[in-house]
């Protein structure tokens, strides 16, 4: 898909006449990409930081270019910060921005205590991610539970490190939430087979699927990893964005804590669930994803398994600094009474209401295509609606050797310049056919997509009726 | 040994007398945290790309802190970076970044051709190496030929992988240089084994030695690899820190060219060797650890290795853009006639020539310590001393469970404060002891920590003699 669509730019920029004049990327989600706007506070405090001399240098300069609590921010940093930005850090994260990711969790959890010392500082969250099935997974007998559908960082991780993957299906039907009976029957399988299942990734909000779990959800899913003894991967990236008024975003961290399988007061002890929770700068309303800013926090393993993980982190020294300040930042932004507060509300918020909008709207949109059936999009940056494509497109696709739901992308794309990605990108349940579509659009483009998205769709079907 | 020198920190923190103030980290090549400062060039524009809307909305006060040459850098870079910085990026690095890179490649190998599509940016050399191991570490029979003494990255990540390290000696008394003999010597046994050794590991200026080959020692190099079908894995981390007059700093790829084993203008078929050479811009006189910038070249592979790599490298989706904007710098610095030049060219050189003058400087002082011999201290952050330990210290260090020259480090860091590496970590001859220090020192406090470590050095002989 994506290399298709670089040739359609290249011709595009040859002066070719194509149906479209320009790309659209709703492929992944790169927020910025598509014109979103950093965060001015995140963004002055990462330009000051790289050169910090003006503050005395320049003095006057500098007062008018940065507001005071920026001025205050980097000195902050700086002043526990040995060497600046350009050092290599502790392999865990610089300390301080610890403290910063742990008062966070903290807060979120509604006073829940969270120690800098259980955090890692990773390159976006995909390092950390990978960093815990390596370690988990000695050889193809090592199992790690992985919903279908998934992002694909989990499946290609897997197999890299040579472990199993084992699936289990959301229920679509029922906005893509997660079945107990199905966990259940899931395991058995594996254990039949004599596989050793030692983790189980949960996505939430969902990445494709744009769900949100519910409390009662994840208790069952907390109650069941303690059960079977996982050690459960909460991939918790999408944490602030949530679309729906059902129900707010609930951390596996606190589920667990108010079930007494974790004890907030002695994480380094198995008190009945082993949990990693992953977050990342790269989606919510930060949207830095160029910058490889992560961290993950361990809960409940004993100081062995944190010194393995550390070793590993130091073998490529530490994460990048521009990252971590990215983090910190992120965890802990402008507060009441901060000269940037204001405006740091303003613009959080008008990138939160202005995605609701877009998801909502992608939504419905979906929704009225002929044989089109989309879930709520409840939260994270993707729509992923189901499409039932008629027999003669199936047979078509086959006959150009793709999968019927590349097929469909693949036409969009050559239609439209509008780039989505097929379900099998993800997994699905064999016979249905998805396609995953980012929210991500700038919101003045968004009608004209929808537009051009559903003419294309309508003679598409007519095509293959 | 930096678990017990936090310690000490700590308890001079707390007010603690102990018989040092402040502590010496010679144990890494983290020039920032010992004082070494940035560059300004690569600052101001790492700084601005951050906050680039003040170029339009405040442009007389950007005039005022930024020099014309900066501003246009970062205008060159955001009309070239969709999304600017805070986007994820293409998975192999920026195009304009990695063509930034292979004309510096170029130049530097006296006009050979290099091409942007052979670069990969990542996060500090680190990655890269561990991305090639691991593409090349099948199971335990694939073997990788690893210099002893040798950075431990290579160990860590062989061994992670579940390959097979197959050590070759480097001769101490021949200035640590590489002896053909050796090499086969080394195979052969490893293909007793039935082995299948893979490639080679060449780190040049040498980690830990501070040694540089000679053209003659690398022509001998390049055709062992090649006579063997290995892939050369050359660590060209530090090719700015040459401190020898004896022979400039030349690149494996150019000696692999003027051999006729690399085709420059045909870098996608392997003509009869296959070299992948790393950099990063945590060294030299850049000294940027913190960004975790780094690239690597591929030489002499087909596309499917490359694309090979290139999947691996969008699991993780792109290396971050603060380390790949620094690659970028590191590659491209001010030019002759540009704003910058002269105070760059100031800054770089007087780096340069003081890291220079301590290296000679450690090296004298550790020859005149009794029973130590420094080979000279040619290239790269370190010096490698030999200790003839007494007998008594190596009964003393057996008593204490330790290694006798980690016994040797951690007396003289309670001692003196000053933090080096044991030679075991490195690997070494049996029955050889070794250390290694940086040349980081600020001078102004070189000749303080020359006379804390020769007092020490002194007492100790006593006390064991």
């Amino acid at each position: 898909m994506v290399l298709r669509a670089m040739q359609h730019m290249e011709r595009i920029k040859k002066g070719e006449k194509l149906p479209f004049n320009s790309l659209i990327f709703c492929n992944i989600g790169n927020p910025q990409e598509l014109q979103q706007q950093p965060i001015t506070f995140f963004r002055q405090v990462a330009a000051l930081i790289n050169y910090p001399q003006i503050i005395t240098e320049q003095p006057e300069l500098v007062k008018q270019l940065y507001p005071s609590d920026v001025i205050e921010r980097v000195q902050k940093y700086l002043a526990r910060i040995p060497g600046g930005i350009g050092a290599y850090t502790h392999s865990q994260g610089i300390e301080c921005i610890r403290e910063e990711v742990a008062h966070y969790i903290s807060t979120r959890d509604g006073g829940i205590p969270a120690s800098s010392s259980d955090i890692f500082l990773t390159d976006g969250a995909s390092p950390g991610v990978q960093a815990t099935l390596k370690s988990m997974i000695r050889d193809h007998n090592d199992a790690v539970m992985v919903p279908i559908p998934q992002y694909p960082l989990y499946s290609a991780s897997i197999a890299l490190f040579g472990g199993t993957m084992v699936n289990y299906y959301l229920e679509e039907a029922n906005n893509w939430s997660l079945n107990v009976h199905e966990l259940e029957r899931s395991i058995q399988q594996a254990k039949k087979q004599n596989l050793t299942v030692r983790a189980i990734v949960i996505i939430n909000p969902g990445n494709p699927t744009g769900n949100t779990l519910s409390e009662t959800n994840m208790k069952d899913i907390v109650k069941f990893a303690s059960k079977h003894n996982l050690v459960l991967l909460a991939d918790e990236v999408y944490q602030e964005n949530i679309w729906t008024n059902k129900h707010p975003w609930v951390s596996f961290k606190k589920v667990a804590v108010e079930l007494g399988l974790i004890d907030p007061k002695d994480t380094h002890t198995n008190k009945g669930l082993q949990l990693i929770s992953f977050h990342s700068t790269s989606k919510g309303y930060t949207g830095e994803c160029g910058r490889r800013g992560g961290y993950m926090e361990l809960c409940g393993f004993d100081e062995g398994v944190r010194l393995e993980l550390y070793k590993l982190a130091s073998i490529s020294l530490c994460s990048n600094t521009a990252g971590q300040i990215m983090v910190g930042l992120m965890t802990n932004p402008p507060k009441p009474g901060d000269f940037s507060y204001k405006l740091y509300i303003q613009e959080r918020d008008n990138i939160l209401s202005s995605l609701k909008r877009r998801a909502q709207k992608l939504e419905n949109a979906f929704n009225k295509l002929e044989g089109v059936s989309c879930q709520p999009a409840e939260g994270a940056l993707y729509a992923f609606p189901q499409i039932t494509l008629p027999v003669k497109a199936v047979e078509a696709a086959k006959k150009a050797g793709k999968a019927p739901d590349a097929f469909y992308c693949l036409a969009l794309l050559d239609a439209t310049g509008i780039v989505v990605v097929p379900g099998s990108g993800f997994g699905q349940r064999d016979g249905t056919f998805h396609f995953r579509s980012t929210i991500l659009p700038p919101e003045h483009l968004l009608d004209g997509v929808i537009s051009r998205m559903s003419t294309f769709h309508a003679q598409f079907m007519k095509q293959y009726k």
